[in-house]
């Protein structure tokens, strides 16, 4: 008798990247449970995303977690800011994106850890990537090993000599080589959803950073984009 | 004309200690922001010792923030365990209690760092104690001391160069420390709320661990315990 495979918490916003991160937690011998965070983003379509991302992958569980951060502002995502529709929008035209949700990355994982002590899981895995960090600072390698040390000193796990293991397995990626990985692991990018801010229909807006990005990584990559984009 | 007092973000759960921390966050000189979460505990009564916290010690705003973490399971204050009535309750009569949330003061931190990110504030106040963090991994100094660490390299305000202060102001209090701090900053400790396991009519339990030290420490200090207890 085998024993079961082990548990591994992954975080799925609905986004390419998100579901690239799954699939290669599953490529890696993983039980998937699936956390998404609705967190009262403009672009709820993404959770519906989510879900999909999640059954396609066999996730073994998906829990879809409300947490309402517009309760504190500061941010495109969440506020009644502005997208960006001219290219990455920064408040001084430099640094750091509007779109950039205070502590978001250090919420999510804090959420994944907490029900990854309660399951047993002692792996969690994020889809931040070399262009996320190169904009938000809770996307960069740095914080991902930080976050780590904290999680062993956090937990009951930890102390008991369990230690967790943070993944980030599309940390060193372009997005042209995470739509390459999609394809090497048979993944269908049009069932993942990056608009910040949809057209009328649920259709990609074209214009906002995420889908820029998005089209261009198809295009770096020499591959077709699945997408339909409004403009 | 002067400029107004900074913001601290104070997690206030309703308890004596969340208390005492918010009333030491007045005295520093900050104005307070109130960051309560409603985790669908089984002591939901502590939030309304939380409002009537924040009330009285004239927060700037007071945030109750639904964050469902029973659907995580794993803890005697979210699931249907039996919150232990015989003196601290472990899983195997030592080391952690059952009551212990997994994670819940790294995601109660994220969130509060979230919070103060967005509204400009850098210092962040909990009521961890020494009492705590002989049950509890994410009541440690050096759990405190890894997240102020950490909440530098997640946020914008850190990389631009304004890192957070993680305020633990009775890290080294015992019980009796604490009631006599409420004593010395003329708070009312009748207002706040410590029962794990609410008697009827919202009546602590005298029972629970908490109330076993809360009571413990009104004796302790030699002070009056407003307290009524139903046994």
């Amino acid at each position: 008798m085998t024993s079961p495979a082990p548990l591994a918490v992954v975080l799925v916003s609905g986004g390419l990247d998100s579901m690239v991160s799954a699939a290669r937690a599953r490529e890696d011998g993983f039980r998937v449970l699936a956390l998404s965070i609705d967190y009262n983003q403009r672009h709820q379509v993404e959770l519906a995303a989510a879900r999909r991302i999640a059954t396609m992958l066999g996730a073994e569980r998906h829990i879809v977690l409300p947490l309402d951060l517009s309760a504190f502002g500061g941010s495109a995502l969440t506020a009644d800011i502005d997208v960006p529709k001219d290219g990455i929008g920064t408040e001084d035209g430099g640094g750091i994106p509007v779109t950039y949700v205070p502590a978001r990355n250090t919420i999510f994982l804090s959420l994944a850890l907490g029900w990854g002590e309660a399951m047993g899981a002692r792996d969690l895995y994020i889809g931040v990537n070399a262009l996320d960090y190169s904009g938000y600072p809770d996307c960069r390698p740095e914080f991902i090993a930080e976050f780590e040390k904290l999680a062993e000193l956090a937990t009951k796990a930890g102390v008991e000599g369990h230690p967790f293991k943070i993944h980030a397995p599309l940390q060193d990626m372009t997005k042209a080589d995470i739509v390459r990985e999609a394809a090497r692991l048979g993944l269908d990018a049009g069932v993942s959803w990056s608009c910040y801010d949809p057209a009328p229909g649920s259709v990609h807006c074209g214009q906002c950073d995420s889908c820029r990005l998005r089209s261009k990584g198809f295009e770096d990559a020499g591959l077709p984009d699945p997408t339909v984009y409004a403009a």
